[in-house]
């Protein structure tokens, strides 16, 4: 019998089954200095932990998405190892800052499942919950892939397409226990704007752009413990190009939206999100931003705002569409987010 | 007088003489992040605080790799900087767990020598020593390597060619002061083959496949302050290419083996080695093992297994000689050590 | 209104304002490691803490570079978003060790002014000051840039060019409280060569060599959180090439220096420096010194020597600028700075 993970396949779900992820993972100032050398990282709350200290938190926290990246990394060898494509994320929430040195672990329920028409693959609909060291709840989200079948003869399960909602509600959203807007600096945070300064409808061109070298894409991705061999090895794919891990972009898109979204400080909720296109070395990755929805909330000075954050590969700003609604071409990712900014 | 380490030749190596190998260094955090990122590292017991505390330990322990990267570091400005090749090792045995905090340094006793019969290279044996902060030891190994002279006209010393076991008993390994399986969590440790599982002569493959990067190579040979130039400088050797550090295809193929070995989790034991065919940035690497014995231990639930560990850059996997007993080409690394396991 | 920064133009200085630059950060062992994987940093100094505290200090603080880098990276956005070109540094200052957990910020204060003869640019020269979490000044420095106008028809300020000497004097120096090298261990820090052993005039070619990759240097260059789009777009100049960061030529030739000045420990004064050529991707660096300057100081064992670093790009050591007086197109750098050393 072979010892290797050769991966779940679609009929190898069950409804209801919790997957408890392999390999927790301790992280740290190491993470950290990493996130910021492998993107241009520069809000302010994750840089210092005196801007976070005036901000009402002990300490810096670790980005947001370097507690995304690992929870997501944990759960590839039992969820998308198998997979077709990652068809998209929903009712995503950050639940509580991750500090240096907590160990975080990960697991999935198996809320949907769905043969498709082909007979040979399914789509298979997971929340996934990290956790800290205290069992208490980091993140949560809600993510669905196409699976192959591994026995096209096994009997399709009952359809269960799980109600989710195309955002979450601004009072769903946790605010970190103790943040305090009221004496935000915004000159050492680096921009001016304010949550009232931006209204719904508003477009965003953050300028600047990044080209996508194969080091530094497969060190962020095997830094999140990612396994998924399309990123690695250059026989995994027939034209020899190595895929690049869809998180790569977001944290890119993410941190060159700081250029014109410098006081969205913490992200709190994802909505919704697609990969719209393959992403490869030697891409420049650009993003602009749009202002969705905007909410107050009970902390102090806080306001919510929800975005929708575009990376692309070429292209004008503020193009997403063609005619016929498909995504274009230089599309890489169409991201729905909540971030938490100074009223 | 040139103030630049031009390195020792053959000639200059005396038998019983003790090298004090410079550059200290202090490691934590950033290195394991490091490590991380540069290899798909997921063994459960340096990753997580808690798997370690689990398992008896006070902490996560750096990898043992990481130890044997920065004390064979130490010893190249005095050792291999001349050198035309490294022969091997044996006897290498990891005394106790290297700690975020620590500071390393090295020395190497000269333990044998023999003048090849060309009259212009000889083969200089050593032990290294890897020491801590409190002078105690972490680490010890056997390495041989073949020097130029610098003067052909240097007589040739006593030829004296030390006694190296094949392998290390299991009496001959030290188990980390305090670790206990008993409770082992295979479901975090990500696999639930245990010792008795692996039989002798059995072979895994690991499957999964990762292509290298000359930037990925040069940092992680620079973070243990390996200085041979051909690692570095194009203009070293006539091809123009850079020669990968045999020390970063030990740690590429040891991670790899996760996929099959995810309870080989510690290394303590390392009985020879062979860098049998250069690597070089494109090659893509992938990695086999054989398993070539088993004991039992003193330690609560911790067997031993003694491993061959292959790497390649092609070819089928358990493929390792020609007809005329040669490795393959497409052989990177022919490695054999114990590692512990749960029982 | 567009909420990007687009920089400061020429016009858009006054004598005698201060600048108070955006996102503090702090540094710690992520940045240490980092620093290690992307340069052959050895000086014993900044390796060990016990190499540090056997020298009088409470640990092994963070390398003089990573303060000068940092500090610089705060500057980008308001001093060289539109530079054309960065002329020179001047009275340069390290005035506190950083240590792991120090959280930096940095300030401008406009000393100097004076529009082009063509009227489209002017040079604007600042004194940076970056300051720790205790409002302690750790390092300043003058630089003057080209920066083009954003209104031709802007008036030309008062011209005003700042009084610069060519060098600090010994006495300008500061000596990190504790230092002492009465019992400088020669052994551990890798060379016998101490501050009697060099001679005004002296030059010594370091000898290594590095091939610098794209990787590398945008890693480096995000880490100290400097955005200057040159260094990250290939789309950012008409021949699609990336403009490497002088500050990694800068810390590439150092640490190539520690092969023969392995004791000129601690950067102390930065008299002055020119980027004298663009570096790319795929040049590979080497380094030569030349002692230009010899002092004693105050503290026990502890001599300081001003160092003139030039880094090329090929060509003979030791050659620096051509018949008619004009940097080599080999040559990268010329540095000018004060170390100290056991003496």
């Amino acid at each position: 019998m072979s010892k290797t993970n050769r991966g779940r396949f679609f009929e190898d779900y069950q409804l209801g089954e919790v997957l408890h992820h392999a390999v927790p993972r301790t992280v740290g100032a190491g993470e950290r200095a990493l996130y910021h050398a492998l993107y241009p990282a520069r809000h302010a709350l994750y840089s210092a932990d005196s801007f976070a200290q005036s901000c009402g938190l002990k300490a810096s926290p670790l980005d947001d998405m370097i507690a995304f990246h690992i929870v997501f990394g944990k759960t590839v060898p039992d969820v998308s190892l198998n997979a077709v494509a990652n068809l998209g994320y929903a009712q995503g929430r950050w639940l509580r800052p991750v500090w240096p040195g907590d160990t975080l672990r990960a697991e999935s329920e198996v809320i949907g499942l769905k043969q498709n028409s082909n007979g040979k693959t399914g789509v298979v609909w997971v929340r996934t919950t990290g956790l800290n060291q205290h069992d208490e709840k980091v993140l949560d989200y809600v993510r669905w892939v196409m699976v192959r079948k591994g026995d096209i003869d096994a009997p399709a399960p009952e359809t269960i397409v799980p109600d989710l909602p195309d955002a979450l509600s601004v009072d769903q959203l946790h605010i970190p226990q103790g943040l305090d807007f009221s004496n935000y600096d915004f000159a050492r945070a680096g921009e001016p704007h304010r949550w009232g300064d931006y209204e719904v409808g508003e477009k965003i061109d953050h300028v600047d752009g990044v080209t996508i070298e194969e080091a530094e894409h497969m060190m962020a991705t095997r830094l999140w413990q990612n396994t998924a061999k399309v990123h690695f090895d250059t026989s995994a794919r027939p034209d020899g190009s190595r895929l690049i891990y869809g998180g790569h972009v977001i944290s890119m898109a993410r941190t060159l939206s700081f250029n014109g979204l410098a006081n969205a400080q913490m992200v709190v909720g994802l909505n919704g999100g697609a990969h719209a296109n393959p992403c490869l070395a030697g891409d420049t990755i650009r993003a602009w931003s749009e202002v969705l929805d905007k909410a107050e909330t009970s902390a102090p000075g806080v306001g919510a705002v929800r975005l929708r954050l575009v990376a692309t590969k070429g292209g004008a700003p503020f193009e997403l569409r063609d005619a016929a609604g498909k995504y274009r071409p230089e599309v890489l990712l169409d991201l729905d987010y909540w971030a938490l900014m100074p009223r």
